[in-house]
């Protein structure tokens, strides 16, 4: 029983995509297709059962025909990119038959049920996975990704906080809280919402909102928790802005008496040292830079009593679909770049 | 010597516009010629002089032509929209021709020359006239414009930060101490700017920049500890987004111990009673909806240890050109809306 | 019987609008609240009713409650902003009811009612008003509309080409027939359209669409053809473009043999002469200077066989609610500028 | 002498950028630095000499120094990528050291120098090579690209309008003479330009330009007059659009009597069969399923009494920087998608 390291059959992994026609689904697609580790089987969307991918999702190449469920049984590994609560109700039959489950989605990061049901507003309905769900930090935990069958990533935003904090936390050189000021493209509103996503609505306009509160705000403070071994706060506000992809996330922390910015981007390059899609900085970078990459770009200021740590990353990619295949390449011991290897483009 | 509340001539003021071909002193000019109580009489332009305004500006309906230098012999009041140290050069003039000065540019925000020094690498070309300077901050000092003769307007961040943080410094009820975290329309730039602003550049991006230290925090700290009577400390990140215009400005504030949120949003809600542009609410507004107004939209929010003061406001309007006439028509005594009336457009 | 050019009562206009929450009604209901001859006194929207308008319509300062039907008892005018088919269901009973009814929507363009079920799929509603409804052509055949109690505009497409066209088809200096290749701003598609108008879908990309034949193209060729005593050809694209508001509707039409561009040029001077809403020039114009106006900026250029008319208007504003306006200005013979001061705003 | 289909030494083609660090000359750096079969040893820029490739271009990860000029010596090929004039001025030395030039920019396109003056004023400054330089065409003229050594690659928009019209013009199915009705992204106005392509002015605004004349006109009459062999007359009116890349090309023909859109289908079908980088479809395409690819999606429709082809491409892409490979490509017979696998990205 269970995956192992060695595909199921031939020298290709065998994946399939659940959720792959919103946009972190099909960009799963689009990565996989040109991964040349792994073989596309099945890709799944309840909308559109019985069509072609292709005739689906603009700009699709695949030519499978969409599964209103996936089925695992000869699946190597399920993306899962559904929405809340879907994946934890499809999860246990595709660990049953072996696969190894990587969920996009929110069902698997938070170890509680109840905050679970606190923020998703409705009973986890796989409550017994929790304890051997993994949250996959490529870098920072890397060890626990190796031997993991079910594992979570977590969200754009969390993704782009816990790599810009992270390496403070783990290293104490900070009072454990931090302030989180996250601007984020339209994309990660997904492909099915409505009137307060249209173009109309939101060009040439910003808006904060989630300021009560967001979605992420749990995972971060649970994972920052984890790295630093004790209580670390989290204050998250989002902001829309009117661009389809990418996030700036800008952290402002506060060392401790007597660490200099010095100390604290020495940490961030011991922590980042040789890692492929993480690059430490002294300047903020645009986030178009990291559209359509796997790339989280940090860039450490100190102004006043702060430390301020900007993350930027695109949603889609290293906050969604492209982590998913860095995560799927380490969890099978697959060449980091498999299936990442497209760069930056300007303009 | 000087100006009364009473106009040069006849029943309507004088007003001259300097570096009236900019973004913000282009905006004054159309503001104005729809001022019911003031004549637009002059024009100042050094890049375009000896054309007609409405040659060089697109949409001015302004038939003047552009002077070199504004000449303030037959002018109540002028408004200044220079570029730094511009504005210090031609003021003593004015001032002595018996002009009231409102100065948009950075000039006489800061009291201490050396600081100007430090911000903006030059000697202050006027330092005797800052003792006389005022910051204009129409809601939170009002006292302060009845009388004054050289007007200084906050830079736009500035105006959102003071407007959010103001009533909170000036009533002790939080720690003092602020996060501004802020992103501007492109605008904000100016219209001479260069490649780092050409459209294809910052399409579908955005980014952080100043982050080490931006020249309108001292105007902040500066604003903010008067308000306060005491010091108050200021960390302020600007971010640039792909809009033309707007400034939401996210404000991370620590309430005293004990203090509400309800204490903080009735502080608020006394502070601006009656107060015609400025809105206290308790959800974001979408700074759309500022665009072309005069309105700065606040709204209050609670997350963990931290009160969060959301700015919404128009950098060209609030932050520069419509705030100009909303001092004006207070330093003159004239409806508080004159010249002011347009609202918000949607979509 | 039927309403004469005095309101009902008292010195304003009584005006209602129906499907008052979309972006025409939205924008119809803020220019009539800043209209100092109307007064606004109902307005309907069966998507949200028992609400306030303010509480529903961004930017909305209209305390009135949304009526799922309007009632024209108390009102000199209905104007008509639904979807089609709804005005014709409702404009019997408005005009019963005494009320002049100016149509936003489709439903009353086409004289013939079987190409009213070719281009919008169902039986005409209301055949027998047709032959009473006038095509509002407020430069181009004024005296049409001074005694007309029911009004149809022409879709905001049909206003462009039609400007552009009219002229030169009234003066038969052309050939019977024109090329009109539009571009929109996605205000266009409504506020209740689905994923195709998402911001994501949208930004950065431009798109062809009813390149087979538009609703739009019957109107203009039936107004064309009426203004050319005679068969008026028209070939029509329309392209979608990344912006919220505008059209630049590019006109290729082929002057007859002899006929010159300065000949051309003085037929729509002439014709143009006095107008305030309509600029003939020789350069083409930015669409985002007619934004929010009521103007539609011409230019008339040469090139090989062609002569090209580039028409600029706000497809929100001249492509629907303020040429309401303007036509319901006209209509009671008040002054065309009446609730239409608002000029271009840059940038 | 000259160079043959080998590459100069070792087993991969020798390649230098002239111009490397404008937005077509960078993202062809980017293209060679994925090309299996490439080596590119060259970058020049004027702007900027002596600094490395990847400080100077964002996103760009070439670690070659900047050269004022390009030194052919050692180099198979030249991309050129420079400013009109400049490539005429370098060529000759470049031909003379035996490389092949594919040049980017205007400078060989036009076969009459006296057209060069008319449209670049200035004298050709080597009219001497213009007999020499082909067109490459690589769908519609492949034969002469294959022992071509001064390769001449069409405009952004002449590259859409000829693969938009070329199969009508060689087939004699239409008229001879089209109106090209083109939108563009920003970007194809290059990286230096001022004011006018600044984000404040262009966002929310789409603009006619050229109207009376654009440099493209001639190159496109020139190319499909020869493709048709004989006279083919084009109207052309370029417009800007809001957004960073993207040419949306509608052209309008008129098919000759009796002749059908299915012949005209059919005929396209067969002129692009088999061709990796053209599709002929019934439906317009976003243009940004195009944006960073060197594909063209073409559809053909009817109305009326024409046939209207839509061509959508990248400007920098298919028209600028991935043509430049492909015809490099089939230039040296190499694979076509050498360097060019790059799929279209949603969102």
């Amino acid at each position: 029983m269970g995956v192992t390291d060695s595909p199921k059959s031939g020298s290709r992994l065998r994946v399939a995509v659940a959720g792959s026609t919103g946009y972190a689904g099909g960009s799963c697609v689009d990565l996989l297709l040109g991964h040349p580790e792994v073989e596309l089987v099945q890709v799944g969307s309840r909308s559109h059962p019985g069509q072609l991918h292709r005739n689906v999702y603009p700009g699709s190449s695949c030519d499978l025909i969409l599964q209103p469920e996936v089925d695992a049984a000869n699946c190597d590994v399920v993306v899962s990119a559904l929405s809340p609560g879907q994946a934890a109700r499809s999860a246990p039959a595709w660990l049953d038959q072996g696969a190894t489950v990587i969920d996009i989605s929110a069902d698997f990061r938070l170890r509680d049920p109840a905050l679970f049901r606190t923020w998703y507003g409705e009973v986890h309905p796989a409550p017994h996975l929790l304890p051997q769900a993994v949250m996959a930090l490529p870098e920072l935990a890397p060890e626990a990704i190796a031997g993991a069958n079910l594992l979570a990533l977590p969200g754009c935003f969390s993704t782009a906080a816990i790599l810009a904090c992270g390496p403070a936390a783990m290293t104490h050189l900070v009072e454990p809280e931090v302030v989180v000021d996250a601007k984020t493209g339209v994309s990660g509103a997904g492909r099915t919402a409505g009137e307060a996503f249209l173009y109309s609505e939101l060009s040439e306009s910003m808006t904060a909102y989630g300021v009560g509160g967001h979605r992420h705000l749990p995972e971060m403070e649970q994972t920052l928790t984890d790295l630093a071994g004790g209580r670390f706060a989290v204050t998250f506000v989002p902001h829309l802005a009117p661009m389809s992809r990418g996030i700036v996330a800008t952290c402002y922390l506060r060392p401790l008496p007597g660490v200099t910015l010095g100390q604290l981007r020495s940490a961030y390059l011991e922590r980042y040292d040789g890692q492929p899609f993480v690059t430490v900085g002294d300047r903020p970078t645009p986030s178009k830079l990291a559209s359509y990459t796997n790339h989280c770009f940090l860039s450490l200021h100190q102004q006043g009593a702060h430390v301020i740590v900007c993350a930027v990353l695109d949603n889609l990619g290293r906050g969604a679909s492209s982590q998913a295949i860095q995560v799927l390449n380490q969890r099978f011991q697959l060449d980091p770049m498999s299936g990442l290897k497209g760069g930056p483009k300007w303009p």
